[in-house]
This record gives C-alpha cells, sequence and structure tokens, in this order.
C-alpha cells in the first residue's frame, strides 16, 4: 500500500501544462491585475552587482559600531515601495522575504503613513505609557478597534507585549501561574509561607512540552532544541519536546503514511504529558513548524493536540508569531483547523509590527496584581500600527489575496517542480496562501543567486527556501517569481 | 565605636534651619526661575476625587479586555505637559514617578514632537527593519548621532534590543558566549560534533553572578530571588547571588561601619567567583538597587567589584536600566565611580525609550554570525526618539539641572525629615540627582493620600518611597513636592 501512495509528485503533475507554456499564458493575466501599488516598479531593476559599491562601504562604517556579520543587505527604505525593497546603490529587487516574514502591506504604504502622521502616534510616541499602571485613556478603544479586532475565534483578551519572543515567554509565565493554581485549588487560595520562601529554585516546576523544533530564539527559556548555533553555550530548562510530524510531500498523495506519523506523535505527545517526571503546564505548536524549515501537519493532527490537551487538563497554546495575520490565506492559521473548541492561548508578532497573547478564559489572568508586569508591556505605537494593518487588510481584502495569489504561485511551482526535479523536493503550502517552501540540494547557492536576477528570498531549515511575500504580494509579482526562480536554476 | 558612629542623622541635622522657614524661603526662589515649560500649570489640580467618575468607568471598559488590576489611573497623555500628569476627569498631578522612572523630558515635549513628526520616524514606523539583516542606510548614523553618542566612556559599541529586560538578557548571552569562548581557546576555534549535540540540557553552565536583589522581571532567567510575588511558580535557574550592601544612613555618618559591610560585600563576591560549583560568567550589579529599596553603595565598593572581576577574569556588567540617562546627576550613575577601567557592558533602557547594552571589546561579539539575532533587533523609533532626548538633554543642560535640583530638592528632605522623624528613616541619595528615597511605616498609605493633595508618587521594596521626576524637574517643582509632602504627613 505504502508504496502506491508515495508514487512521485513529480509523476503526478507530469500530466499538466509545462511550465514554460504555463508561464507565457500567465503573462497575459498579470496585465489584467489591478496593483495595489500604482507607483511600484513593473519589474525588479540592478544598476551594480550586490553589494554594490555604496553598501560596502556603509556595511563597513556600520560594523565599527555594530555586528554587521548577519547583514543580507543595507535598505533604502525611502525607495522601497510596496513589494519592491531598494538598497544604497539603487537597486531593487522583488522581496518575498520582508524583513523575515514582518512586512505585512508593503513599504511605504499609504495608509501607514496617514497612520503614522496622526496626532494619536505622536502623542503615543512622546508620551509612552508603562500600560500596566498608567495605561492611555483610549487604551481600551486602541485595543478594541484593532488588536482584538483580529483576535481568533474564542479569544477576547489580549496581553500586549514587545515581540515575538515575549509573547511566548509571557504566555509560558501565564500557563505556570494558572497551572500552580489549579493544583493550589483555586484563584482565591493564598499562597503559603513555605512557598513563597521556597521559590529560590522552581527549575523542577511543571514545562511546557514544545511539540516543534522550536524557533531559535534570544530568550533563555526558548532555546532548547534547535539549530545548534544560537543554543550554544545558553542555559537551558530542563522541558520536554515532543516530535513535529515529519510528513511527505504532496500531503495529498501520502495521506495513510502521514496519518501514522501524526498518530505516532500525538502518541507521544500523549506519553509526555502523562509521563514526564514533572507535571506538564501546557502544550505549544506553530501551525506550520516555520524556522525548522516549514514543517507541516494536517488539520487533525491539530484537533489532536486538542482533544489530548483538553483530556489532561492541560493547556494548549498555538505560535501563530510567524503564521499569523493573513500570510496562510486565513487570518491566523489555526483557522484552517476547525477546531471543537478555541487554542487556550494563542501568541502573534512579526506581521502584527507588535506582539502578545489572546486568550479567552479569564482565569488565565493571573490571580494577582503584578505577578505578570515590567515597565512598558508592549507600545502603543506599534499597536496604533497593527491596527492600520488590519484596516488595510480589510479595504483590500488582503487573506483573500493571498489565498488566491497563494494558489496560483503554488501552480506555478509546481509545473517548475516537473521540469526542474534535481531542483525541487518537498514542495509544500498548498492551500496555505504563500507560506510555501520546498528544499533543495543547492540552497545556499539559490539563495545567493536570487540577488542577481533582483529577488531578495529566505531560506530556513538546512536545505528549505522559504516564500515569505507580503500580503500585497499580486498575480503579477508570482508570474516574476516563477520567472526569476527559472532563471537561478538555470544559473545553478 | 559602632554606637558612636550610629548617632542618629536627624540629631545631626537638627541644628539647620527648621523646615517650615526653609520651605518659605525656597518659595521666594521658585518665582526667578526660568521654567523649561512655559505653559506647564503652576501647581497640580484637583477637580474630582482620584479616580474620578470618568476614570471609573473607562477602567471598567478596559478591564473587560485588558488586566487593570496594577492600574494606577487612566492618563489623559494629551493633556499631560511637563511634569504634570493629567487624568480623564481633568485632575493634574505634578508626576514624581514618571512612568516608573522612563519618562525623561516631559510629557509632550516640543523637540521630541517634531522628531516624532520627521520624514525619518514615519519612515521607520511604516517600513519596520529586520536590523539584523536589513538595517536602514542611516542606521549608523543614527546610532552615532544618537546611542552611541550618549556610550559610557571607554565603551563604542552597542547591541541593541527592545526593553529592559531584554537588555539584561542579550548581555548575559554574550557573557557566555564570551566565556565559554576563553574556554575553548579563542574565537577561532570550532565548536565540536560534541558540543553540537551536548547543548540539550546545559542549565550548569557558567551562571552570571548578581550582586543583589534583581529586578523583578518576566525573564525567566532574572526571576530569581527578588519579591516572591513575581517569581512564585516561575522557573529559574540556579545562578549564585552575592548580598548587596545594606548601608546604614546617611552615608557620610557610617562611613566605617559601611565600609566594613562593604568588606564583607565583596568578600563574598570573591568567594561566590572562586568557589560556586559552576564557573561565573559575569559580575551584573544596579549602581543603586533600584526595586530592591534604593540601596546605595560607595564608588569603592563597585571599584571593589571591578578589580576582582579583572582579577578573576569575569565579566563585570552594570545594569543602568533605572539609574541612567541623567537622573543621579552624571549622565550615567557609574560615572560616579571613577573606575580604573570601564564596565565590560553596560545595559540601558526607561529613559532611554529604546534599550539595550553597550561595551567596548570587540571580542564580546558572539564569533558567529546569528548566535544573538532575532527579527527586529529593536525598534529604530524609539532610537530616534533617544536621539532625540539626547539633544532635549544636551541643549538644556539636563543632567547638571538634575544634579543641582536633586542637592536642592535632598536639602529640603533633610529638614522635613527633622521635623518629623517618626516619618522619615534612612533619607538616602544624597549626591545622587533626584535619585533619592526614604523609608516610612505608613509607606502604602502615603502613597494613596498623594494623590489627594496632587503629586503622583511611588514606592519600591516594603516600606520606601521613591522619587523619580523627570530630568526637567526644577527647584520650583521641588519646592511643591516638599510641601505636598508635608501635607501627606499631616493626613495620615
Amino acid at each position: 500500500m505504502a508504496s502506491i501512495l508515495r508514487c512521485s509528485p513529480k509523476l503526478r503533475t507530469a500530466a499538466r501544462v509545462p511550465a514554460a507554456r504555463a508561464l507565457s499564458s500567465t503573462a497575459r493575466l498579470r496585465a489584467a491585475e489591478k496593483p495595489y501599488f500604482p507607483n511600484e516598479p513593473s519589474a525588479p531593476s540592478l544598476s551594480t552587482a550586490i553589494p554594490g559599491p555604496k553598501n560596502k562601504a556603509a556595511a563597513a562604517e556600520l560594523d565599527e559600531v555594530f555586528d554587521v556579520r548577519s547583514l543580507n543587505m543595507l535598505t533604502d527604505y525611502q525607495q522601497s515601495i510596496g513589494n519592491y525593497i531598494a538598497d544604497l546603490d539603487g537597486n531593487k529587487l522583488l522581496d518575498v522575504y520582508a524583513q523575515i516574514a514582518s512586512i505585512p502591506v508593503g513599504y511605504n504604504n499609504p495608509h501607514l503613513k496617514q497612520v503614522a502622521q496622526s496626532d494619536e502616534m505622536i502623542t503615543s510616541l512622546i508620551n509612552r505609557p508603562a500600560l500596566g499602571n498608567f495605561p492611555s485613556a483610549d487604551w481600551s478603544n486602541i485595543l478594541r478597534t484593532g488588536i482584538l479586532k483580529a483576535a481568533p475565534k474564542g479569544l477576547n483578551q489580549v496581553f500586549t507585549a514587545m515581540a515575538g519572543s515575549d509573547a511566548n515567554e509571557t504566555a509560558y509565565k501565564a500557563a505556570f501561574m494558572y497551572y500552580r493554581q489549579l493544583q493550589r485549588g483555586g484563584p482565591n487560595v493564598e499562597f503559603t509561607e513555605e512557598e513563597m520562601q521556597s521559590t529560590m529554585n522552581n527549575q523542577a516546576f511543571h514545562p511546557v512540552l514544545q511539540v516543534r523544533l522550536p524557533r531559535p530564539s534570544l530568550r533563555i527559556s526558548s532555546t532548547t532544541r534547535s539549530k545548534a548555533i544560537h543554543k550554544l553555550d545558553i542555559p537551558a530548562f530542563d522541558w520536554p519536546q515532543a516530535t513535529f510530524p515529519q510528513l511527505k510531500y504532496p500531503l495529498e498523495e501520502h495521506v495513510q503514511e502521514n496519518a501514522a506519523e501524526e498518530k505516532r506523535c500525538l502518541e507521544e505527545v500523549e506519553r509526555l504529558i502523562k509521563e514526564y517526571h514533572n507535571p506538564v503546564a501546557a502544550v505549544m505548536v506553530e501551525p506550520i513548524q516555520s524556522e525548522g524549515g516549514d514543517n507541516h501537519a494536517s488539520p487533525a493532527f491539530f484537533q489532536g493536540l486538542r482533544d489530548i490537551t483538553k483530556r489532561t487538563n492541560v493547556l494548549f497554546i498555538v505560535d501563530e508569531v510567524q503564521t499569523g495575520v493573513g500570510a496562510t490565506g486565513k487570518f491566523w492559521a489555526h483557522d484552517h483547523w476547525n477546531l471543537s473548541s478555541p487554542p487556550d492561548m494563542v501568541t502573534f508578532s512579526k506581521k502584527a509590527q507588535t506582539a502578545g497573547y489572546y486568550f479567552g478564559n479569564p482565569a488565565l489572568r493571573p490571580n494577582k496584581p503584578y505577578r505578570q508586569f515590567n515597565t512598558w508591556m508592549g507600545d502603543p505605537s506599534r499597536a496604533l500600527i497593527f491596527r492600520g494593518i488590519i484596516e488595510e487588510i480589510e479595504r483590500l481584502g488582503l487573506v483573500e489575496n493571498t489565498a488566491s495569489t497563494g494558489d496560483y504561485l503554488y501552480g506555478g511551482l509546481e509545473r517548475l517542480a516537473q521540469k526542474y526535479p534535481a531542483h525541487f523536493q518537498n514542495l509544500r503550502g498548498k492551500g496555505q496562501g504563500t507560506f510555501i517552501a520546498w528544499d533543495t540540494p543547492k540552497r545556499d547557492e539559490f539563495l545567493a543567486k536570487a540577488k542577481t536576477v533582483g529577488v531578495n528570498i529566505g531560506g530556513s531549515g538546512a536545505q528549505a527556501i522559504r516564500l515569505r511575500p507580503m500580503l500585497v504580494f499580486q498575480k503579477h509579482h508570482a508570474d516574476i517569481l516563477l520567472e526569476s526562480i527559472e532563471k537561478i536554476i538555470k544559473l545553478l
């Protein structure tokens, strides 16, 4: 049975139109599409090698005071527009990496510019509040018309934070406190004197079970089992980790094998919850395991996690830092799952341009003030930007755009995969908007060559190319990207 | 001997002018002083009880979506100006808490308003970069004319971050990596395969020794031994902690005892470095231990820490998150120490309105890219605000203002302490700008009553009142504060 199901995706797509014909036919479509940015370049334009002379000089100057070894390119943001990123030497590249998946509605978006010039913004920039103590009088309104307007179904409260790692860290803390409160017998049971004295070294407490290779993060708590370079020399807690399913692609051609792999992973989760030497407070998972190389799982798998966590009385946290805010063709990636009950917490950042976690159960507020607290607890300026992003997403129908452009792009990639099988393995992300990836043997070379054809593109894991275009990425951009990928392959 | 040195500070100051006479004489000074904010109120004004009806209603609305149990007051930032904070009911209070010590140059500062309206700001708000990969072309210039212009003596590089806890956490990481690099034999020694595989559980590695009751923070790494409420239920690493000296005030009257206490603490530090079961990577200390209740130590103590860390080859990190940016009458509090060599790292946030750590030794950059990395690595919008703050500090001479206003205020508090000895113990912060505190037996009542006389004031530790006015706090504000404190005492 398995061998029949494992028939090659390349063979299956062989019957379709050849990539070359498809590309030329789509070029006609392109002209008819109304662009979101009328003054966006119609194609990449290169005036120097990359990095050009001005970039090199500026990088050397920056290096004197700031570590530039992870520098990709010095950017001229004034000249960047829509999906195009400009460098110092006048080169303009189609950007499908978008500041590590964090720019949602295009460079120099006119609506966001209005938000940036508003009185509300100016006030919040120059009078930064300590949000836990002195929120602005309109903070409730800013939340309700912004962050909370986009809240996942079933969740109606938010704890705001500064960045993705911060969002996850504070969600963990909320989970610890909730879980221990249950153990104590409720929110009104006072801490004992012994407890107050015995918090010196509570490493053994109630870990969070991560179903993933975690995103590499600066936070000590989350530097557990990902890329070694990120965690080497950094202390880590003894937290359990269950394997994220390693599925075969395309998913629809390996249904049975993949279901078996997901079953095995769910059993591992349940076993770890029941047998781990410390009681588990929460299970955390990314809808698509992003930094680990874009690994997907089925709605049934995530429903399985929800069922297990309900049954074992463990919190279910969904990390939507990278998948959230429209990129997968739904506003939240977990909207694809049709869960029987919502996650307990959903963390967000990146395309939200701010951060935090959503929740619904009031008991997830710590039972005393100041248990979850810091000076700023977020930044209202960035919350205003998120509100502007949500408005722009609604006005332009950008979630729908990402869904349809993603399908269109995926079709083109399937044709390329068929034409260049040596360069495309495990194409994945079908039906997941533009959140698409594939493996390729000469990955790093591919990424470097991409700049020479005018495309800024990113990788993840050991050999994946990951596409992370903005929500304003349209079919005519997809055409350029597909043509560019073909050019890159020919250069390899 | 000890009993002679322990003579009461109240007896010593008895010979000075009585508080009442001092206050009335200073009222004449007040009129002559040129205010920084011409349109600032001349005194607090109250139109309702606090919280007033509008505040109560708005708090109830906010509570539906955001935890308000640590709410102090909902703030009308549009109506707040200079040193005065306005609430929703039209009350205007003299603010000597300043968003937990984080507002430096006054509410609605006109220069910062210009910065907020600049093209640079708008671009940085709507095109937020992933700073490690795609910094803006002018990032080097923004750093050099801003954050780095204020760099502590001897330090010329910066790692930018989002908030104070983030600044400390990333500084720890840099320390771990530096220390392990030394152990390995230098930056060019490659990690072994065994090391890459053995990072699963490196809790035992090279801790940071904290000479303090640490600031209560959300970060798991720093929730070690402070207020129990902040760390209860949160896992913590097994890191050593040395006692911050518990000195007697006023410092100048307990020189010998205090020197003995500091010697004891230095010996403890050295013993812990030498004998702790894991090798210590760094010693971290706050110039004034702030959240723990405003504990001071002498320049000799900090020079002693520098000497020990040099001798034992351990990094010396100074946490200036709360003390930095002018509040102590020097730009950095450690400028008071005249150290023989600068700290290895200085962390900053709060009044900088951004965050990060300064360093000088290039070896403190991790030896490979991406070892210290996240998506945003700070926020250029907030770096622009810090640059505007630095410009305003220079233009108005605000460090000098804080030094002289601090001396003036301290003198007035000494007189009050003499008049009301039951309400003033351990007045401290002489010569430390406006970074002044004292202990009082009815502390929480004092803080609550302060609002009824039009002053917003904060506490720290178990029974301290801590003053954290802005850098634009002038002598005429000090007069109002002194009068208000006397009124509060009479209400207790």
